[in-house]
């Protein structure tokens, strides 16, 4: 058994798309579709910003995200509606497996490893009242997935040697560039997409995080 | 004026969306979605392996980018099919506004600076005819746009200062990325669309490479 599991946040743990309700009151219809481009946006910019060498936290890239993603699909977004929205990724619903399977797997250390930045990532698992050993941002090093360094931010700050971690994602590019790393890797395959072509295959493939 | 213009090959002087025909051909009513969702994972293959640090040629990550979405689409690919697809690309057309564009400005320096592998670039552009005095390839580098020191590949093979270059992308990723490297860029935005919030803003924008 691995001394340390390691978890994705967003899409792993959170639902990001437990957004799309609160679109879809703001604007009938488009909720889905805003959820959608905002997330492929959001995650685009991580990747740009990082090679570009222009961090900034996950706070800002996710609100330039939403701005660009109404603009792009003519949805009039105005502060408060951008506040209301950015609130919600405070409290994003955890999916129903992912309380009792960290509870099942207590005898390990627990840990989420996040591009959420701290004003993003605390409020959201203090809300969740999920029990971990340590919740870590990128923020600090200022680059996001799938960074080598952001993987071994997870060593240094677990004093866990990076055989002994198994790190969980259902985003499967960060799986691999988990394992590209050097972790041992479960990817959390919910919608039965195919592994992506990066190198890499993850040493395990769930459905969910009931059966980790 | 600017003592060197260089330009972006792949959607900006070639239309990679010209594959759609061919993959509709081997999948009827399948191009569109394919032809974009092959566009959409190539890109974001280049990202990632970027920040992996794990770098492949474009024409791996565009064949492996491939396999990926028939995969995802239910698309049966065989090795046969998959050289027709890459073929393609080797032949891409031409936007109808960028040969007479490029004859007009000949006053300056014109280059083509890409995330193309030699080995798709050269027949690409050998192939359309188009009169340069560079064409560049990240390849050399190992990483891929929008990291910085690939447009840096083009003040050291021009052997222009920055100031004096204007890039030239319909990718307006790739147009800030230069614009964050010091370029004064122009973004040929055909569809429309907005600014990416990413910190910076195009100096001139364009509907197509005719007004340049």
């Amino acid at each position: 058994m691995s001394r340390a599991l390691v978890f994705d946040a967003y899409g792993t743990l959170f639902d990001v798309h437990s957004v799309r309700a609160r679109c879809d009151a703001l604007w009938p219809g488009k909720g889905a579709q805003l959820s959608q481009l905002w997330r492929t946006k959001q995650l685009e910019y991580t990747w740009q910003r990082s090679l570009m060498r222009r961090y900034e936290p996950f706070s800002k890239v996710t609100r330039d995200a939403l701005e660009y993603c109404c603009a792009a699909l003519g949805l009039a977004l105005d502060a408060g509606k951008a506040d209301t929205l950015m609130d919600e990724y405070l409290r994003l619903a955890l999916y129903p497996d992912a309380k009792s399977a960290l509870e099942k797997l207590r005898g390990a250390k627990l840990a989420i490893l996040s591009n959420g930045s701290p004003d993003m990532l605390d409020p959201l698992v203090a809300h969740s009242g999920l029990r971990l050993d340590a919740v870590l941002s990128v923020h600090e090093l200022r680059a996001y997935k799938p960074a080598p360094q952001v993987y071994q931010l997870a060593v240094d700050k677990l004093a866990v040697p990076k055989e002994q971690i198994e790190f969980v994602s259902s985003n499967c590019w960060d799986a691999l560039g988990a394992k590209s790393f050097g972790f041992r890797v479960c990817w959390i395959n919910r919608a039965g997409a195919p592994v992506d072509r990066l190198g890499f295959t993850p040493d395990r493939i769930l459905e969910g995080l009931a059966t980790l």
